[in-house]
């Protein structure tokens, strides 16, 4: 018995999908097919458009249609802040807070040498000029207090420091509204080290 | 801060596929974005062609490209069985087992009244009149054997034994390689009342 081509065609395409496998890539193939043909189209146009569309921003490398996006063009912003993140996701999430008033740059990714993610991979270069442009005055590092978001934060903190940039990381410590008997070791001997005088 | 539109319709129209939320839609967007823009073309491809060239199979109601499919089409087979089942997967599975010559309908779906899925989203009418040729002797309900699907074997069977035919459902009880102490209750008593004498 042959699958039609063009059902094992759409399967397959749908593996490329992070974190989806053969069994979910036939669940989503047959589920379009028979119970949302329209949802099917737009995927199909949405894809295209996002593809045809959808490029880096000259400064600060997020997603954006135009030449540079609009935080960029943003002149109310403090252009002497340059805060660093994984992902946009993350940039929203810090946005979020209405803290910061600076600018961005977005590394598109974590340094992951097992995966074969190097400096070039996350535009190392494309971050030293964007910070050695005169204006910016402090880089702010927020990757992710994950393994690999430290380990880049490292990196991309010894790089700027060797060219003179005062370099700083996001505090750690015990979350808002965190219960010291909940929380892991690790952060409660991050914090106790951190401590701050009141 | 906006995201750019494209990318905003690209995360919505993902979230059509089956088991995406808000998050996943975000990841996977990014991810064939940033690194693997080649496959959200491919997928882009994929979609409108399946969209555009699968119908269903006029005799079994399998996905098809052409009017009738070639398992309905092959000569070779036991027109006079008639398998019931619930998805081309699970067609697939029981092709696989080379222990099964006659024919199929695919049901696309189970009765689920909770999710208004009712005798007509599973073409019951269809394979009536399909039952109903004059050549199919037997029917055999494979139809998972979940609430759903045996409430569907079961609705099925009164309807089509109403109508004269021989129906018959795939046997339960302990499966091959299975130790009873790991099997649940529901199977054993099962597979209890259905003994057979050797």
């Amino acid at each position: 018995m042959k699958t039609p081509s063009s059902l094992e065609f759409l399967t397959e395409a749908l593996r490329r999908l992070p974190g989806v496998g053969p069994k979910s890539a036939q669940r989503m193939a047959y589920h379009l097919m028979q119970h949302d043909r329209e949802g099917a189209s737009l995927l199909g146009r949405a894809l295209s458009q996002a593809v045809e569309r959808l490029h880096h921003c000259a400064r600060c490398n997020t997603f954006t249609e135009n030449e540079v996006c609009e935080v960029c063009l943003d002149d109310s912003r403090d252009a002497t802040l340059l805060c660093v993140v994984e992902t946009p996701a993350d940039q929203l999430m810090i946005e979020q807070t209405l803290t910061y008033k600076g600018l961005y740059f977005i590394l598109m990714g974590r340094l992951s040498p097992l995966d074969g993610i190097g400096p070039k991979d996350i535009h190392l270069e494309r971050l030293i000029a964007r910070c050695s442009d005169g204006v910016v005055k402090e880089v702010i590092l927020a990757t992710n207090f994950t393994n690999e978001g430290e380990a880049t934060a490292h990196y991309i903190s010894e790089t700027l420091k060797a060219r003179g940039l005062k370099v700083s990381r996001l505090a750690r410590g015990v979350p808002v509204g965190g219960e010291l008997e909940y929380v892991d070791a690790g952060t409660i001997a991050r914090a106790m080290l951190d401590r701050r005088s009141t």
